[in-house]
């Protein structure tokens, strides 16, 4: 079997290289799956060198331009960064609202950092599956830092912050009740909050925002052993970009003191196994000759009350043999 | 094929019949299975009926106490109640924190209540699947509302939540930072949240904690077209239980006006379905001679990081025929 790739020149950082091998693993194509999961098999020793950090937040709030201030800061420190987008819009319209390098004009020519848009859905797991591949190619070849950049919209950022280290929202300032517009539940994933676009005539609103949010994160289920912390900041005016940053050190340091870092990996991991594993069986189920012709009729009655799902639930496992 | 129930007796409201019944679809032998199955068929027409509230909160809030006084309030409307009990502990003690009818004393006693404790697990479904079951054949015996009391302990909140169309959680009336005792995460699937016990002189901290309660709620996503309410209440002194019981009206009305109510029965309903589907391969899988060996296995691998979840997931099924 010829490669379809090059494993020496990603490990060595080459991003034509890098970008080819993510295009191979998003490829629908039944003959490059096994080329495919080859790769995945050899970049694997090479993986988990990196944190992983969601970012999320509602359109508007600032994260391009957030994770351009951050971004620069890191190379700075002579890190070297990738930046991935799980977009949902893009397999609906075919365009994409996120992974816009225009948008991180200084971040984007830096030969320091990786940027990639959105996959397209469609293959076995969706784009959470091709997502989590990328972060291990990413780290394969040699990113310290990988950033997955998500949008505020339906179930991705359940999605992004099973697949990541640290789950960065960021919010807008929003003076008392006003809080309406923002993607209500979200703060319950967050590691942290940062009320973004702290800064002018902004800044007391932000801290009173801030405020809010800290006594309502008192009120959540703690994340392990880490509690959720709360920061304004301003990408804009590069303002608490280092804090923000120290924080999320302190994050990896203290998670990896007491192995709770590594427990998460390793039931992500897990996790991820069994949701393909479901995935693969519920293929099996759907695509089955009898079944196929049975289970929509089936889940009608239940939905209309006409057939306990216990009793629907085995007469769809009776034909499946 | 000889009836192992009485389904005239059961429509009657016979608790006798009712409990004989229930005992049938929690019996673990197969020789039961068919029969169940066919009891849960001809009940079904007689279900739907009832208004479902699951009731959680921490030991020593007050639930049979508030269960009780709102129990003892209803019947004097002349409606028919039924009170079960979800409660993790029972599989693993053997014994009961819950279902325990002396503390519900003159609600046991009244001809017009139906009480029943925890099944035990370790049969299709678990816990939960026997509680629907017990729901729907009480709905069908008469009872216009029923109760699903949990503790807060575990995944047990999640479930209940997921078989009722009301969740209340009690609380303590606590001060100030002095939360950390209640299980977190719980006000996120709470429909409302009554702080119990909020008599003498508890009675400013009480409000205080629901102030801080309604602020929290504020913050997170609303279930469907309902705002999360939160109220202060004393089931001891017998205060307040009357509005509480007309905020459930309200939500009842309010949302099967909406229609909301119904839907949120039939996405549980076919949610219900493909989890005990789902629950059903899983056994397949687990129980296939060759998988059986392996996966154990190759899921320790995916957990030391040997393996891709997505190569492990693909080795396991390559095997499932």
């Amino acid at each position: 079997m010829k490669a379809m790739y090059n494993l020496e020149q990603i490990l060595n950082g080459n991003r034509v290289a890098l970008a080819k091998a993510i295009t191979l693993i998003e490829s629908k194509k039944d003959s490059d799956r096994l080329h495919a999961q080859r790769l995945m098999e050899e970049i694997l020793p090479y993986t988990n060198k990196s944190i992983r950090i969601g970012i999320s937040g509602s359109p508007g709030v600032g994260k391009s331009t957030f994770i351009e201030a951050l971004g620069l800061h890191l190379i700075n420190k002579g890190k070297k960064i990738a930046v991935l987008a799980v977009d949902p819009s893009s397999p609906i319209t075919g365009g994409s609202i996120m992974g816009d390098k225009t948008r991180m004009e200084k971040l984007s020519r830096h030969p320091k950092v990786f940027i990639r848009p959105s996959p397209s859905s469609g293959t076995l797991g969706g784009v959470a599956q091709k997502s989590r591949e990328t972060i291990l190619l990413c780290e394969s070849s040699g990113h310290d830092i990988i950033f997955v950049e998500t949008v505020g919209v339906g179930q991705n950022e359940i999605e992004v912050s099973n697949m990541v280290d640290f789950f960065l929202v960021l919010m807008l300032p929003n003076a008392g009740d006003e809080l309406q517009g923002i993607k209500k539940g979200i703060i319950e994933l967050a590691d942290a909050l940062l009320i973004n676009k702290s800064d002018g005539e902004s800044i007391p609103i932000a801290q009173r925002t801030q405020a809010q949010y800290e006594s309502a994160i008192k009120l959540l289920k703690p994340h392990g052993s880490w509690t959720q912390k709360t920061m304004t900041c301003s990408a804009l005016e590069k303002k608490n970009i280092e804090p923000a940053w120290e924080m999320i050190e302190t994050f990896e340091e203290l998670s990896k003191k007491t192995g709770t870092f590594y427990n998460k990996r390793a039931k992500q991991n897990k996790e991820w196994m069994w949701a393909l594993i479901r995935e693969l069986m519920d293929l099996k189920l759907k695509t089955h000759p009898e079944i196929k012709q049975l289970w929509p009729k089936i889940e009608n009655e239940v939905v209309r009350g006409e057939k306990t799902p216990q009793n629907a639930a085995l007469e769809i496992m009776k034909q499946f043999s």
